[in-house]
């Protein structure tokens, strides 16, 4: 018997469709996200698509937008297509234990229509985990390579009570923040999405080979890239927006005012995700980010796990109780502690009513009002008193 | 000849108007801020008030809402009025240097009309500067007395900067926070008011004396307590109203989850004042109020003056120009950096006039912007390409 989400081989179903092939077979002939190909896939139908530039067969561009560059791009496809063999790719794929999922597979997950013309085409995945189980209750987990030790405690401490609380952490495969998140997470006892912008059989960076181990163990790893491909800083950028895509919310742990976690804010945002960031020391270079997108891009301030499940979770399964007030009424003496708790919260009462409950006399009921209304606790309504929330 | 802002002396005016005296003397009847003092005045007026409480003469309740409990408070006034002598009192105020204000007069800051029936009867002040006048272009800085040295850090590069900048620093006389905003501000050149919860005769805390004249000599200290007052728990609570109250945003520099500071804030809010909080370490107790006040309360996060100048500054005269992008172009390669050059940011141009700006060719031009868009760089639009402002 096979564990809840877990997949049962590592290699994809022995006869693929033709879709699955012409799929696969377009991340190596188009680059990850190309709204074009998007497009002419979503027009033609991927194995259209493919047996065009495969076999140099005309194709109209898919809309008037693409009208003017769509020959251009066709002919680059072309020449790349001539490099590639279905059949060969994924025999490749199956020795090294990667299958490749396609848009209606049952792995595939479908958050990642969001992406529109930019979804991927296909996704090559490796490890223990089906990922659209692991992305039903997960959050990405981003930040610096260059990260400090705060940045790294930080992450320590978030993606660990993630896991015990069945969280599932994704981040990308970098040194930093991004492993902190992985090591954290899997001790935490929870699968770990990587997200890469490689092939799964290209260990970048090469220090985190037992990493990546480990998260195809207890989790998944998974890229729009064929086996082979080798990273490149675009293919970085494009890969951020797979991590804010698979999760319903980002949040940036560390960020230097110009590192890429803030590239995938920036795509968490524009898919309506939550972005949530952890301040920092103000001190601290490598936070002024977060605090950039607290101040100017309306992240929520996130400190512990708690918070952030806050934000993603969902109603009744997930949210915390709040806490009433932020003034400690152990601030108060015991009278005025007496009667506010002689006081509602959401209806009003009378001083009457008041000095009854917390057996005191009017006077004193009406004094000692006063100063908790004067001290924000209480506050005087048309028709009587209550206890406020604060601030 | 007096600077700009400055007081001639340290005492009321020789010969100070009834109302002056009555509310002078209202100071030492009723607790600061009690609303149906405040009622009562806007009634009756100031003068009949003091009448009627120092001469046992009847005073109808100011309100309905004030029927029950009107003739508890008016007895308790009139005892303590029987031993205020409005002469002797600002007799001995004058003596010592202290001065009182009352609504109307120039000194008056009137954005303390927001506080309405809370509004103070009057206000006891000295020191060498206009308390309206330094209200004009200031910010309160509030926070722990238990403060962290970040927390001391922090505020002491802020104030600073703030007061370089011209800006006064609003802030209470406790230890911690409060007095690292003073002595900063001092330093950096600029006025301080210090709002205090007693009498000004009173030096509290101890250790805060030479402070507090050195506040006196450049800027001014205040309260809504005649001299003689001892402080008291509640005091502090009212007199945060008026820190909230004076200025047009408050900053929290560090807080815990029960700082007074919080109480402050909550102030600020409802007198729809810009909130602003530091954040700190999520690892340091201390911030968390900070942070609390950034995830639940909308508070601004604020790291350094120039964000507290942007949220409370004037337009035009105080507002920073904003950073345009948060991905650095430089991590690009030398023809992506070419193309994202020679496009426009307001307006949308076509591919080929790309290609003649940057000098490529239209191929190169096309799959440039391509790499460009899926990094987030770029976008196109029904008419063309535009560059992207981002996250």
């Amino acid at each position: 018997m096979v564990r809840d989400g877990a997949v049962s081989g590592g290699a994809t179903p022995s006869h693929p469709t033709a879709e699955t092939v012409a799929r696969a077979c377009l991340t190596a002939v188009a680059s990850p996200g190309d709204p074009a190909m998007g497009r002419a896939i979503a027009t033609h139908g991927a194995v259209a698509v493919w047996r065009a530039v495969r076999e140099e067969r005309p194709l109209a561009a898919p809309s008037e937008r693409d009208a003017s560059g769509f020959a251009v791009r066709l002919r680059r496809w072309r020449a790349r297509a001539q490099r590639v063999d279905g059949e060969a790719l994924l025999a490749r794929a199956d020795d090294l234990g990667v299958r490749v999922a396609v848009p209606g597979d049952p792995e595939w997950p479908r958050q990642l229509d969001d992406l529109a013309e930019a979804r991927p085409y296909a996704l090559w995945m490796r490890g223990a985990r089906d990922l659209r189980h692991c992305c039903l209750r997960s959050v990405a987990v981003v930040g610096s390579r260059a990260a400090s030790s705060y940045g790294l405690h930080a992450t320590g401490e978030l993606c660990y009570a993630l896991a015990e609380r069945g969280w599932v952490t994704v981040s990308g495969g970098a040194y930093g923040i991004d492993g902190a998140a992985h090591r954290a997470a899997l001790t935490g006892g929870a699968a770990t999405v990587a997200v890469l912008a490689c092939g799964l059989d290209v260990a970048y960076p090469r220090g985190h080979e037992n990493l990546f181990a480990d998260v195809g163990s207890a989790g998944v790893l998974v890229t729009e890239h064929p086996p082979g491909t080798l990273p490149s800083r675009h293919a970085f950028l494009v890969r951020n927006r797979l991590i804010a895509a698979l999760t319903p919310g980002t949040v940036v742990v560390e960020a230097g005012p110009r590192s890429g976690a803030l590239n995938t804010a920036s795509h968490a945002r524009e898919l309506c995700r939550t972005l949530m960031a952890v301040p920092g020391p103000v001190t601290s270079a490598l936070s002024s980010g977060c605090h950039r997108l607290l101040r100017d891009f309306q992240a929520v301030c996130v400190t512990e796990a708690a918070d952030v499940i806050e934000q993603v979770g969902q109603i009744g399964a997930d949210l915390r109780p709040q806490t009433a007030t932020v003034l400690d009424p152990a601030e108060l003496d015991e009278l005025s502690r007496r009667v506010l708790a002689a006081l509602p919260q959401r209806t009003t009462v009378g001083t009457a009513t008041v000095a009854a409950a917390a057996e005191v006399d009017l006077d004193t009921a009406l004094r000692t009002l006063g100063v908790l209304a004067a001290g924000g606790f209480v506050e005087r309504g048309e028709t009587g008193w209550r206890a406020r929330s604060a601030p």
